[in-house]
């Protein structure tokens, strides 16, 4: 799942994606053309609820990839789900260690939306989620991502605990998070790092724990339980950039 | 709005919160008692669609704060405002340099909630918000808050920048996040602090901007533009509290 798969420009193009089934999530028209092609595009859009945005041509052109959009720019959905290599590629690409944010059942769309924006600001290469008891990339997923699930990928695993041993072998250590471990402060989260982040309810489950090589607290100074669990992981996450900035 | 005034205990105390007309957040109740009084009470809870919780006497107990239930104890709607002195005597009750959250009109009612969670897990005096163009503290916010409307105290006020004014005279500081300020991990966010956040879309807006003495940011390594306001927010409030824990 790279951006450029994921920009369609260009009217044949554009029209292809729409007639070949391919989710569209937005479409960026320019204002005021109204000529055969383009309304052809408009009716196929009609017909898939895809949000239209009728924009200037300095706004298409900021946005375009190639510089060759012909009036017409189409972000197509960002469900296409990534695999461990495209993470490991990401990293090497960038020439840093391993940073990948592991997400234990997270069960509310706008929750995953938002950790998986917060992975990308943190510079997160990647975000894995279970296939069974979790919230898939959904349209409003997508949404809460606010765009960044067209530049972070997002992985599908059967087994979280087994890609966790997995990813042990490539190097990593893993810290998850948990209301009763050592304060993340005092953690070293430098290098090859996988941060692990409980669900909604019930936090980290017993044998993913068991995996982690350490369990972060982020000290609780008020009288309620926990953090929403998107807040948590930005802190968590951003704690580590902190010390890989040090 | 503390604490001590949003538990009501007994069944006289209960029962007159509801003929007086407060909105009752939940009503905790002792599993298996039935006799009049209590279902006097039942009764009143229906008519206003309160939430029912039967629960046992140790759950009670340990909700008590009194210790003087008689099988039942309410919590009464976390929907009156504070004012700014009772931040301070949280802040000196504490021992601690005020700490208070102030935001530029937030929309969203989620937001707002889980910016309160955030601030009272921070350790946060409270929150200020302004009168216009905000969310208040609807039950949506109290809800997303987690509780933790019932500690920490919101305020409400006409004019923000006046309001930085006036702490700035009472020795706070303020620092409000922006995209192109200093990194937040290069200032010094010790003592009395004013963190200051803006809306969703546009950020803190200029008047309010001016007036605070440090700008600071978040570190952004991804491809999109912002974090999630409440993420964010947590972000930056925690950075005070590693700042202060130091």
């Amino acid at each position: 799942m790279r951006y450029e798969e994921l920009t369609i420009e260009g009217r044949n193009a554009v029209l292809e994606a729409f007639r070949s089934g391919k989710t569209i999530d937005k479409l960026f028209l320019l204002k005021g053309c109204q000529d055969g092609p383009i309304q052809t595009i408009i009716r196929e859009a009609k017909k898939t609820d895809t949000i239209l945005n009728f924009v200037t041509k300095e706004r298409l052109d900021q946005i375009s990839k190639t510089g060759k959009h012909q009036g017409v720019i189409a972000y197509s959905a960002a469900y296409e789900y990534a695999n461990i290599e495209d993470l490991f590629h990401i990293a090497e690409k960038r020439g840093e260690a391993p940073f990948f944010i592991l997400l234990d059942s997270i069960e509310d769309p706008h929750n995953l939306g938002a950790i998986i924006r917060t992975a990308n600001l943190a510079g997160a290469h990647g975000v894995i989620i279970p296939k069974r008891r979790a919230v898939g990339l959904t349209a409003t997923v997508a949404k809460a991502s606010a765009g960044a699930l067209n530049y972070t990928p997002v992985v599908k695993v059967t087994n979280l605990s087994r890609t966790i041993e997995e990813l042990k072998e490539k190097g990593l250590w893993f810290v998850c998070a948990d209301m009763n471990g050592d304060s993340m402060y005092q953690l070293n989260l430098t290098g090859p790092i996988g941060l692990v982040i409980g669900n909604e309810g019930e936090g980290v489950g017993r044998l993913v724990k068991e995996k982690c090589d350490m369990i972060a607290s982020i000290p609780m100074k008020g009288e309620i339980d926990s953090l929403n669990v998107s807040v948590a992981t930005g802190i968590l996450a951003y704690e580590i950039v902190r010390q890989r900035m040090q």
